[in-house]
């Protein structure tokens, strides 16, 4: 999965379709997580692609179409320092005993 | 991995210190991700917890004191829309025949 | 009460139905204090909930959903430093004498 | 409780001392909840007074005054919705079979 | 003339209707002063109340939705420095000689 | 009063001395009221000069010298709608019966 | 021309029209420079007139009615550095042999 | 003066310091009008130079040096729409029967 | 190529037109480079005339009246440092054995 | 070229060493064009590398820390529209009877 391109998506929705806004985003190709966050956004997707020479189409083409968006901004990773980790998937337990024990 | 908190933390880091600081984040308990990106802000951080109650020990009493940042926002997931596809950790290629073939 | 999730919800809302949105807001789950405030905002709702899990169907699914409301920013509390003083539900009388003697 | 004077303050901190400062706020005479929150603010305080004339006494003189504080903004409530439920202090169980059943 | 609120609202208003707009808000019970001024807003209005439980009804009920007005902020004051000047309402004649003579 | 030149001064003032600077701002010559208010300003000043000419000296020599203001913005009057109820100095008051009655 | 009012008036015009926005504002009495411009603003106005009491009808009763504006914003000058040089209406060559030779 | 370039430099200054900036400005080869203003600039300057490639000199390296400036803007105009109007250096009097007559 | 001038132009393009606006951007008379970007402009427009009298024509009267542009802010060149190595075209092969070997 | 990343990076520089941080940027590797330029940003870079892979080392770690910025924001090009153009290197002429004959 080396060499990926992660681009990290904010979007604005329309105030009464956030959720299907959400579902519709988390079905384009190349989306990885969609969440709907608190804040100034709506939503948050992240995107790895394999191509840089993709990401005009994905987002462009394809994202940034989706019904219920009313504004969006992209930002692109320059590095990604942690893959390994999110590879693996697991979660931080920090139950016994009080944080980071 | 069901009920748990994400969070993800927009940084602007010291000009000078971009790379250290963002080498800092992610070794900083529960973070999964961790992005030096292009826009407004220098570095973005993907956080997920088991428990809410653990959030301001994190993301207060330890994120935000990590040396080289000089200011953060903090956007918390209402809700996760794909996180099965990200479990299962796996990119998409768009390499033969065009996108989305 | 130990556990619960605070979110403050900032509301604008349209300029010729403040008051009714208000009332509106003031009658959704969860919702514990509303006030219509002086500054850049219109309305500010606080929010108690039990379980992280039903944020986003009160605030995507229901709150953000009140007729008249434009535009919405959630801020989700980290932690709470005083919620017994609020459980107590007593005022402050600054009467005798002048303030805090 | 009735012709109180409702305020809210949005605070931001020194990144450092985020915690110290809420727990000095919350010791501050009139403040009845202390939040550290997500987004643009570190921290939210409501305060409650019964006299309009000590407002500046407590924001000006007091409030603001406290350490590691870096910017304030306040919000004066022109009107509360729900003071009743406040007052009240029950929390909202949504537990049982789904939401809001 | 003691324990008055002062309220201050900046108000911009529809580009075609700014000096209609500006007469009407001075007919508003409680308005003091009422300017059109240079700058990001229109007009600036000067409102004084004998009570803080009448401002909900002035400002939100009566005042902001006079016709002609595209958005507002208000304004409390904490504290008023110089009534008595004000109440004397003298100007200040800086003619003969220079300035401050 | 005819032909008087109006301006509204917004100040930021440092935090720890807002009190002392309103203060000092009550002493310009040709400043007619002065409040500490809520909201992005700290303190907004009323100032009223027979000379548009006095402008410059009174405001960029005199005022904005004050020593606690950290920065200001200026707006001049173009017109004023309501000097005459100014004048007379007097209240609103809305206690018998109700509002505007 | 002594005791003159000068004001400075940034224009956003619809994207369609601003050339013939340009050639209305510059119709305008009292207007004596229009340009467009660079940047966030369309076009800027230098608008000189003897009394300051016409500058609101010049101001919000003419300039800002011209068809084709989308918002404007006015500075007014407190004071004039080089109208000398400016009557004079002489530019500056600087093409013999270098800049300020 | 046909094919001259005009650039307008807003400035933002020391605030001791405006009235000597403002005076130091005037005196930059090329400087046509010098303002100091109300509102988010405290001043206003008007340069003129016969040939493009003068700007980066006069701009960059010597306008931008003047001592006691903060923060600078400049806007080049596209197009002058009235430098007759400007060299004729007329003013507008309003003063018989009423503005237009 | 001397004494060109180059202006960059930013543009917001409708979202569903993005694509569509960019290409008739590149048809545009002086159109040297035009990419859709992250961030908050979706489209970086190069141009480059020889003349600075022509930049009104070309950005007032036809760039920015191209479809699909909802809005645009034009930045002018001063001075530009490397023409040179633009103008050779070569790219800067970063491939062998790492980055500036 | 095919293939290449397209980096456009908007410089604020410290006020005095604009001309100084323009040559040093000029003189990172990959970096096509600088140029100083009027409005929000003092000097704009075009970069262009081969590889998506060299940007962090090329952005984070070499071009951000030249002497003299002050701000930096990285645009990444999602899509080149007019590269052919670029190539060529000419420039377009309008000097013959007018724009575009």
């Amino acid at each position: 999965m080396q060499g990926m391109v992660t681009a990290i998506v904010m979007v604005q929705a329309e105030r009464q379709r956030i959720q299907e806004t959400a579902e519709a985003l988390a079905g384009v190709p190349g989306v990885r997580e969609v969440y709907s966050v608190t804040g100034e956004w709506d939503i948050v997707v992240v995107l790895k692609l394999e191509r840089y020479e993709d990401l005009d189409d994905v987002v462009t083409g394809h994202l940034r179409r989706v019904e219920g968006i009313a504004r969006t901004q992209t930002m692109l990773a320059f590095r990604t320092y942690s893959e390994a980790l999110l590879d693996q998937g697991f979660g931080v337990g920090l139950d016994e005993g009080g944080p980071f024990s």
